[in-house]
Formats: structure tokens, sequence, C-alpha cells
């Protein structure tokens, strides 16, 4: 089986602005420009893992994009109300700069609107975190944006035309997507490291395009504490196909080490496990 | 007086599905992830103003995002309603790729959702029309991408974070848009054109970047007919400096001549005028 399974929508478990409900009006900013940004969460034990990194990415997104700030204490306040007495599941949290008149200009009296929905906790084939997954170089590339570089805005259309490109059929589990440099920017859901011949865990910079996961700031801060050399910087495919392992990251699915890129083919090591207990470690 | 007045919303003047009504299931793509297109018309006596080219940008937008069409006939029907009985008014009908799961791939059993919304005709000041705009040369830049490069696609944070670089009181209509490289792409919300001494009509390529109107369309058909020279290329600040005239336009606002792009001075010459006549003619 090569897909996940992502259960049926539960009834009831989404809320906006704080009242429960699915429906938003159709002049808010998020539906008409993307004008918002978003963070998935997990749910492990009636609370939220990383919550306080999450925050501090919506705080970032909103500073970046001029969004009102909503407070911090109300917005822990709706999550952890909605992570409490679930064993395990997803948040999803999006704000968008609030509904307004026709044009691009934001209005002064911009609200954020919070849309909250929690979600079943998905299954994947255990096979891909265990023995690994199959990636596509795609043909879709990430363009450059400094203004937005880094943000999990609500513009998304690269990422799903990315998906477009390999079907139900393939034995595709994600696909990495460049700039139009040929530098590998990320996953298209998935942050990407690769542990490099000379013992290093490279990322790439995400100063001109990608998306900065809370997983891959983890991932950082852990392998710094081990004293294991990082670099940040940009991420060439010479420099993958000579690596010793790659492996990708996002708050779902936790790490999957990548085992073949194309015909490139990556074997499961030392460091992607160490990464994985790490990861499986946080809180 | 520097800004357009945007009357207050009408009630009553939205539909989702052909249905009167303004909200939307917060699982549409077209809020998670900006995953749809829209088109911005202008009705003149009860009819929409070049309804059919309108048609065609979303049919065309509809197969390069396999976005699964919505039949002609339907659209055409519900904009048509919409317009009669109404001697003047703006139509936007933004279409999604629908409702669903969480995650970026698209459904094969997706449905366009179709959100139509009438407006109030904006009063701009007439002097803008007349006598010119400013204009400013924005530092947004706009990103690169093959595959969606002259879309009008949902994804616009680049045009609104462009619109937040000037404020009410600043003396400035529109903001001009540069790609990474210094090349012109349009205005926050309009196409751009420059007459170049060498008696050419040049507005930029939009195959990296840009929205293509359906005004620019019918301004570079009408020039042909007159037997004009036309230029879809790159083209360079430099060039832009050096123009005899430039205008920028859409289907709202008509052509409105440039008289200053920051301390460069512009003349309203002959050819701005003639294509207002040309625009002015449009059905």
């Amino acid at each position: 089986m090569s897909r996940a399974v992502n259960p049926p929508q539960e009834t009831g478990t989404c809320w906006v602005n704080g009242v429960a409900g699915a429906v938003v009006d159709v002049f808010d900013r998020g539906l008409q420009y993307g004008d918002g940004l978003f963070e998935v969460m997990a749910i492990k034990d009636g609370r939220i893992v990383l919550e306080d990194y999450h925050l501090q990415n919506l705080a970032e997104g909103c500073e970046r994009l001029f969004i009102p700030q909503v407070p911090v204490k109300l917005l822990r306040s709706e999550l952890q109300s909605a992570a409490e007495s679930q064993a395990r599941g997803v948040l999803k949290l999006i704000l968008t700069r609030g509904s307004g008149d026709r044009g691009y200009r934001p209005s002064p009296h911009a609200r954020a609107t919070r849309i909250l929905s929690r979600h079943a906790w998905p299954t994947y084939p255990p096979g891909w975190e265990e023995r690994g997954i199959h990636v596509r170089i795609c043909d879709t590339h990430w363009g450059h944006n400094r203004r937005l570089a880094g943000l999990k805005h609500l513009n998304r259309l690269e990422q799903v035309l990315a998906q477009c490109e390999w079907g139900e059929q393939d034995n595709i589990q994600e696909g990495l997507m460049l700039d139009d440099e040929g530098s590998v920017i990320g996953g298209t859901m998935t942050n990407v490291f690769a542990w490099l011949s000379h013992g290093v865990l490279a990322t790439p910079s995400l100063r001109l395009a990608g998306v900065a996961g809370v997983l891959r700031r983890y991932i950082l801060e852990r392998a710094e504490q081990a004293g294991m050399q990082t670099r940040i910087a940009s991420l060439s495919l010479a420099e993958l196909m000579q690596a010793r392992e790659i492996f990708v990251c996002n708050s779902i699915i936790g790490v999957w080490p990548v085992v073949a890129i194309g015909h490139w083919k990556y074997a499961v090591g030392s460091v992607t496990r160490g990464v994985q207990i790490w990861v499986n470690e946080r809180s």
C-alpha cells in the first residue's frame, strides 16, 4: 500500500474565531488572496507538541505580513481546549487578515480571523518511517521571494502543482522542489536534511524560498546541542546525490528516511536513526 | 483627494455555486491553499464587458492548474443573471478547486466551487484618467514561476505586500512591480504599457511572472489591428525611464496615464489618448 489513509473528517471539530462552525465569510482575505498563515500541529496525550515553536512561527509570520497579532494567550487557550482529552490528533490553525473590501490593500482596521480544525491522526504505512521512502525531483519549481520565504503562508499553489506530478499508482511518497537555479529548497510538505560525506548535517537556506517548519528548527537545535556540525546554506543536487543519508521531516510524519531519489539510492543510516530518536522525544 | 471611494458592500449580492449566500466551507481549497482563480469584470448596461475574454482566461487557468472545468454555459448564465438590470457594477468570480481533505494533493473527485459577488462601481477621482497618476517602484518583487505566470490565481500575497508599501497620505495611485532581475512585470493591480521612442507599444512578457488581464489582450489586439508595432518582451527600467508615454490598465479602471514614476516625469500623449478611446469602445 503506497498511500496515507486520511480518516474522514469528524464533525463538530472546527472553530472560527473561537465559535464552533465550519464556514467563513467569502470576503475573508484568506480566500480572496491567500492572505494569511497556517501551522499544522501534532496532538499527543492532550497536549500540542512543540506548541511554543508553532506560536512563534505564527507571531513572526504576522509581523512579516503586517497581519494584526492575535494575543498568544487566546491562541494558546483555544489550542489547548481543542487538544485536551485527545490522545492523538492533528490541529490546523489558519490565521488570515480577516474580511475586507475588494482590493489588495489591507484595511487599517483589519482583524485576523482564526480558523482552527481538528483532524484524526493519519495512518501512514509503517515502512515509510522504518525502511524509508522514494522521492521524486519535481518539475514545478519554488519561486524566489525574500518577503515571503520561510513563511507557512496560504499561497501554496506551487506545492499543489508539485504534488500533481505523481499519481497514486507511482511508488513515490514525497517530491523535492528546486528553485530556478537548481538548488534544493525542500519537499512539497516537508523540510529536507542531508548528512554529507564530510560529516555535516545540511539543510537548505530558506532565505529566498521554502517553508521553515518547526521540526526543522527542533532538529537543528538538537544537532547543535549534540555538537554536530550543521550547515544552513544553498544545497545543490550534486551534493544531494553524494550525500550519505537523506531524510525529510514535518510535525505530523516525524522523520522519513529517503532511500531513493529517482535512480539514486541511499541507505538508512545511524544519523537518521538518531534524529528519529530525538524527534520521538520532543514534547 | 487621493483615494478611490469603494461604496459599502450591498447585501444579498453574493452567490456560492449559484445559491445566494456569502459563506464558504473552511475546507475549501481556495482558503486552505489559495487553490483557485478569479476574474474581475465590469458590468455596463446589464452586460459584462469583454465577457468572452474573461471566460477564456478562466478556462485556460483551470486547464493549467488541473481544476475541473465548469461548463461555460453555466458560468455565462450565472454572470448574466447577476449583471442584468444593473447599469454599472463590478462582478468578481472566484473558481476554486472545491473542498477537500487536508493535504496539497487534489482529490480526483474535486469539483470547483463558484463564488460570485457583485459590487458597486467604484468612483475614482476623474483626474486620474484625465491628467494621469503617480506611480511608485515597489520594493516587493514578483517571483518567477513558469507554471503560474500569467494566471489570475488566488496566491496574491506579493501584491498585498506591494500595496502596503505606500500610505493613504502619499500621492501614489499604483505601484510597479519588478522581478528579481529588475525587469518590469506590471502594476500591483494593472498591466503596464510603454510607448517607446522608436514608435513601439511595449508591454512586459508574462512568461515568468505577472497576470495577463483581459484589457491587456484587448489593447494589444486593437493596436495590431491599427497597424501599430507592438512588443511583448522583457521591459527594463531603463526603457521605461526613456519611454515617451506610459499607461496602466485593468477592466475596472480602464486606462490611467502615468505622469510620474518617482522623479521621472511623463506627458499624457496621443497614443495613450487613442488607447483610452479604444477602451471606451469595448463591449
